[in-house]
């Protein structure tokens, strides 16, 4: 498999999966700039991941490409639905290809930690780190990543919280995060 | 952790082996031309492992990169010792950093595959199969791994064996692949 950094795409995948802007309802905090952002989009997936899975079952690995496409809601940066390991206790890498962002962690515990990405840089998950990638800059964010197949993803575990405990907002020029007032604690 | 790819450096890693010509008596066939580089040889690192284990048990992931010379020793190209998981079923994901080379890979049943790695090249190593790398080039081969921690190695196996099945050699200034005379098969 061969990865095209300029199209976003992980030649020799079997997988793919697309985002579009209607599809994220409630991801973004503020609803009135989401909904102007809906009414507004040009229909175009805003963010991507083409995967392999070749084996499953236990030492199986899913490898893949992760393409989020620059942009902001109100103050929010561009972001992916994120998850934990519905088998929380798989660690899962990231690898930096292109663009510039964020991995924001959190443990289910309480701690948030929001890690820079660029070209080169690797981020290792823990396990038991509820994760998303964030766009912080004005090119698409590429990141190569793998994971154990049996580890599976749990998405609603952030919808049931109201969102990640931390935002990763617009500071300037630049990005900071913030407190997400709608966040009420992730369920044990 | 960030790649540092004009030194071979994986830094924040906490972990590094390197290996040295001396230390790979029996890798390559020709003793000859192995003697007369070890000899010749300028103390330098062949290759070298940098490495990250964060976490242990299971659902762990060790991250690390591998950084192997340029060179040959009678018509085979510079490689790694080669390995199999201790737990055999773990696959394990390669990434072409920099350079040019070959992960060669056979399963214990007989089948041997040869795949070209690069920059964004990706190669998964399914579980249950035998693999190395060789650096087919003129620099260094730098590539990042990560394998379940868990997982292990078995580096006996190659060395039990006389060696891999296939060799990767010189085919004027291309590589080839050709069987190793050696080889008196992989144990169950």
């Amino acid at each position: 498999m061969t990865v095209d950094i300029a199209r976003g795409l992980l030649a020799g995948g079997s997988e793919r999966y697309e985002k579009h802007l209607p599809d994220l309802a409630g991801v973004y905090r503020d609803d009135e700039a989401y909904a102007d952002a809906v009414a507004r989009d040009d229909g175009e997936p805003v963010y991507w991941v083409e995967s392999s899975t070749p084996e499953t079952g236990r030492g199986a690995l899913t490898i893949g490409l992760s393409v989020l496409r620059p942009g902001r809601v109100g103050d929010e940066f561009a972001m992916t639905r994120g998850h934990l390991h519905a088998q929380s206790e798989f660690a899962e890498l990231y690898y930096g290809v292109a663009g510039s962002g964020v991995m924001l962690l959190e443990s289910v515990e309480g701690e948030s930690r929001a890690l820079p990405i660029a070209p080169g840089v690797v981020v290792h998950v823990p396990g038991g780190w509820i994760h998303r990638s964030v766009n912080v800059g004005d090119d698409t964010l590429v990141t190569l990543f793998t994971y154990a197949t049996e580890a599976g993803q749990d998405y609603g575990i952030i919808a049931d919280a109201g969102g990640m405990r931390q935002l990763v907002v617009a500071d300037g020029t630049d990005w900071t995060t913030r407190p997400n007032p709608d966040h009420g604690g992730y369920r044990a």
